[in-house]
């Protein structure tokens, strides 16, 4: 595990949200008063980018022997993210088979976290996500993943749409899981480059993705019922791993 | 769903206790001294069930309009809880094959909630989990369930070794779902009556339930990664699904 970056000072934390560093949490010096607009603006991003903020008192900052704190600190996750763009080719160079997540606002750490725990354990590659409306990745994560964060690299994208036109132009099939579809997840033939999208606890995948997709996969349920979005993700990621292990034909 | 149950007064409480009811908390008045046996062994009782002690202030108790509740109450969870024995010839007479869950000691309540949901969708006919040593039957698995519980019904054994036993007798084959074997779940045959053994998350599977399985399945994970064990649930119930389904033969 990399060691923990800290960073102090109002201007280097602004810099760092701005730079889409993964910090988990914000601390602030209990009871200072700030009304400066860079302490303002250090604010409102942290509520636009969900970081929680924490107060700590006076006595814990007169511990720091950094003295420019300026009142405020915060720990920057060791978690490096990538881009698709960059992994995709060594994953082809190193003759993998690529099997890629994409998770559409996934926004429950707990799921988020069990989501990279499989695909860990099913040799998914990577795993991308969008740059907002997704779970912290924080301490949280880590904990839910089992230190899976650390095992399978993470691609934070900005546009999930272009990142997925990419995919298709680069011999990666889409494959949508949702309920609103007539397709079994048995009929999929998985056997070739993979992107699995997992959507949103509530909401399920945008349609602007649905729409690009090349099928759309159904788990089988009983009645009216639904499943977890991390159990179903277990769920096909094991069917991919079937159909390639056994050379198993699908299920027409 | 079922109306909820008010216990009120503490031998009323003791009676529902040692009936095995489903009580997800014991209210007690704040500030209440209790002295006498029956005030003692209703707290004994309730740590020996594990079912949790919330104190409740004077007012909220004033409001309740049985004058005899002697500063304690219970809500008896509307969950109602069957044996298997009773269950089993009845899913043969209904010419079901069954498929059952036997839950050894999963104590974490999201896990087994998500269990129930994904039971539900995957047409499990009953879940057997033990008496003791079980994730609480209450809010908060109902929640996470997300109304499973009432869908699946759920066997409470006070003897899970005699009810494997007995199963194996009725010919139903005991499947451990364990990380400690070399075969894999894909070469398991799930096409008869089946039950699946799902262990403690930190300490697994009982030996003396291994010892006593027909097989022991591994889920192939990379390296030294594991799965969650309602994500592993997921993945083999899928398995069992796919094989019956499309009676399609194992890989051996």
């Amino acid at each position: 595990m990399k060691k923990l970056e800290i960073v102090y000072g109002i201007h280097p934390l602004i810099e760092a949200i701005i730079a889409k560093k993964t910090i988990s949490k914000l601390f602030f010096q209990k009871g200072l008063r700030q009304v400066s607009n860079a302490y303002k603006k250090l604010i409102s991003l942290s509520k636009k980018e969900n970081i929680p903020i924490k107060t700590v008192s006076k006595q814990k900052f007169d511990q720091i022997k950094n003295k420019n704190h300026q009142g405020v600190f915060a720990i920057l996750s060791p978690i490096e993210t990538y881009h698709i763009e960059d992994l995709l080719p060594i994953f082809y160079e190193k003759g993998r088979n690529p099997l890629l997540i994409i998770l559409d606002r996934i926004t429950d750490v707990r799921n988020f976290g069990s989501i990279i725990r499989t695909a860990a354990c099913a040799e998914v590659d990577a795993i991308i996500i969008p740059k907002k409306n997704t779970a912290i990745i924080g301490s949280d994560s880590i904990k839910t993943s089992s230190g899976a964060l650390f095992k399978v690299p993470i691609c934070k994208e900005k546009n999930i749409k272009k990142t997925i036109e990419f995919l298709i132009n680069s011999g990666v099939k889409i494959v949508s899981a949702t309920e609103k579809s007539d397709i079994s997840l048995y009929n999929v033939d998985f056997s070739g480059p993979t992107a699995l999208i997992l959507g949103n606890e509530e909401k399920g995948i945008f349609s602007k993705y649905l729409e690009i997709s090349y099928e759309k996969a159904k788990i089988p349920v009983r009645g009216i019922s639904s499943l977890n979005v991390s159990v179903a993700c277990g769920v096909i990621l094991y069917e991919v791993f079937r159909q390639r292990k056994y050379h198993s034909k699908t299920h027409f």
